[in-house]
């Protein structure tokens, strides 16, 4: 099965109206051409899996169902488990953040929070704001609830807060239904939200009234400066989205959602809809891994490979790729985003790195409204070192291709058209 | 936290409007209640776990991670493994189905499913038709998607096919968005639908050109009579819904969906928002049990279980109940519906059970519209055949007290007034 095929719908018309404006994730659609095993792909953000203590989470798997079954093995509760939830309140701590364990509830990762807090608040036409470009799996969450999704610039220090005031001022208090923000080693771009601006974003957020949400899961993967402290550090108020899938693995499929009061009400309402609970089993699991392994040093060590791969592409990129393309400097997380000319479409230039070996997901899948064509997300985060200085070689080949036929156009004075149609 | 604490809301007015129809399910509310060490649980349908064999599933927990952690513990696909939908492919088999492993997806429980298709199919305003009364994650799960839901009424039978025609002909063809069906051993009525009835109502809903969800949780659990075919081994279009949950462990959280293509591609869209993938770890654990156990004889163990703790409630009913109130007779399944005098308040009366150490849940918690209020739904499932008997023996002398006051009323030939309010 899958989108691609065409099959004559006989219950074409008979969906609900939001189905129109779900999409089908374009770095998912990678995943199958990312399976060649000579690909080199910097599509899929999958984190690295050789430094997980494999024996300890095998012990910690048997574990939880031989002394723990019956309750890892039974429905449990829709807020999660108690000890999970403690040990949620102690990485939040390690952060900067201090609360009690009611005020978290264990989500099936970060994305069905996102899909919660979009079904708990909007309504169709609700405004959201959100960085621009921005996670594409909260765009898909988003569009199921047919908001409006205003996106506000970002330059090297994050979003760019004279610009968050600018459309604040424009929709008006309780202007839109919240603000959306990625403030560490944001996906796609790569950038951090600078100390300053994220006091500034929360006494917007205030003075117009719009609850925050803070979408953390690259947070602890930090390879450089110092830590900077959550939004939710800064104000109780702030809704944070947490994941084991960046610290410990995505297979277990928990993450995590802390709020006020009153909207986890709402929210544990939605989840029992959604699901009932989550996976006891593999919350037992998870808290015995935790308990039980030196997982901060297991942390430690994928920090480092991740922190040498981000070096690796910094350096191809530097080497390899042509001056008429720039990138970002990530201080930690999983991703580079490059901004080619703007007469450049990523979207026909993925068809001919796929073809040399390698791929990287279009710019466009960041935004509501197919801006970001001439930029593309680079993920260092799965490659090994060697692939990724290979890859990017490959990139810059087929992108020095195209451009080449350009130069000589830009030399004549002339302007190129822009590919594949309007921007 | 919990629902029942009352906070002051900032955020109120800002929800979306659907959250004005979601509310908390009375079955999981009622399990702090229950977990009170004396208490006797007729409430949650929750599985027993004392058969499962723990040394096996250990192992297979341990082995999915020691041997196949570089996909258990990673993303995986959003249709689901291979291997596991391979394993449905057998199950659905083994009960007249044959199809291909691509006409599935595997979901977080069957819950998600449910979930998965109101998005994909309810508009607010639309109409679902459904059992009365029927299972209430259902109503959870479609109610945030704001429905108008009818009910039709069971008999010993299951569904009133005759009383469908009436809605479907009051309704017009497509007047309903899907109908929504337990066949067998339903929940919370344990009645289940005649042969007869089961191609009547296909030919109905081909003749109105109206989609069949036929939720089947538990269908492998019959402890008498011939096994009836599912809707989905008559008719290709039926969308079935199955989960692991009563077959092997809920707190796996695995579920499935079997659809027609064009149904699936939306409901796969919809997953991607949702959760973008469910557990790997979760589904390589299923496969190897499935793979490595004779869990057909624990499956059949099983179903001697649940068939001596129903033998326990229905003698202890007939046995400790009154004259005044009637109940069904499960082939299979988890539950007996049993129904009161129309001026009796389960309600009023839960409270009552509570304070004599019985649990149970009202029958309103089944309806979308506080009908059934002099019913109850007991689970027969969970307790052992000695604490049914007490329990229900509790549970009588609660009702006998109750109606002791109206039957001096009633002799005196005066009609008591219905309690609790309008029903």
């Amino acid at each position: 099965m899958g989108t691609a095929r065409i099959v004559f719908d006989r219950w074409d018309g008979r969906y609900a109206a939001r189905m129109t404006d779900v999409r089908s994730s374009a770095v998912r659609d990678l995943f199958a051409a990312a399976s060649r095993p000579d690909m080199i792909s910097f599509a899929g953000g999958m984190p690295d899996l050789g430094g997980v203590p494999t024996e300890a989470v095998a012990a910690a798997a048997r574990d939880a169902v031989l002394y723990e079954g019956a309750t890892a093995l039974q429905y449990g509760s829709s807020e999660g488990r108690p000890a999970l939830r403690a040990t949620i309140v102690e990485l939040m701590a390690e952060i900067g953040v201090r609360l009690p364990a009611d005020d978290i509830i264990v989500t099936a990762g970060a994305q069905q929070g996102l899909d919660l807090l979009a079904k708990v608040f909007l309504d169709p036409g609700d405004v959201v704001i959100a960085e621009g470009p921005t996670y594409v799996g909260a765009l898909q969450a988003f569009s199921a609830y047919q908001p409006d999704v205003v996106c506000v610039e970002m330059d090297h220090g994050g979003m760019r807060i004279d610009l968050l005031e600018v459309e604040l001022a424009r929709l008006g208090p309780r202007g839109a239904k919240f603000i959306y923000t990625i403030p560490n080693f944001q996906n796609p771009a790569g950038v951090t939200l600078l100390p300053e601006r994220r006091r500034r974003l929360l006494e917007l957020a205030r003075e117009y009234d719009i609850p925050v949400i803070e979408d953390d899961p690259y947070g602890r993967l930090r390879f450089e400066g110092g830590h900077v402290k959550p939004l939710r550090a800064l104000d109780d108020d702030v809704i944070y989205l947490g994941t084991f899938s960046k610290i410990f693995a995505p297979g277990l499929r928990l993450g995590w959602m802390t709020a006020p009061h009153p909207i986890l009400a709402k929210v544990l309402l939605a989840k029992q809809a959604a699901d009932l609970c989550g996976s006891a089993y593999a919350q037992v699991t998870a808290e015995r891994y935790f308990a039980g392994t030196r997982w901060r040093r297991v942390l430690q060590g994928l920090t480092r490979t991740y922190a040498e791969r981000r070096d690796a592409m910094l350096s191809a990129l530097e080497e390899h790729f042509p001056a008429e393309v720039s990138w970002t400097h990530p201080e930690g997380g999983f991703f580079v985003w490059a901004e080619m000319p703007e007469f450049l479409d990523a979207n026909t230039l993925l068809a001919e790195a796929v073809e040399h070996g390698v791929t990287f997901v279009p710019g466009s899948a960041f935004y509501p409204d197919g801006r970001g064509r001439n930029c593309m997300r680079l993920a260092f985060c799965y490659a090994e070192p060697a692939a990724i200085e290979a890859g990017i070689r490959r990139l810059a080949e087929v992108i020095e291709d195209r451009l080449g036929l350009y130069r000589a156009f830009i030399t004549a004075g002339a302007l190129p058209a822009v590919e594949g149609g309007a921007a």
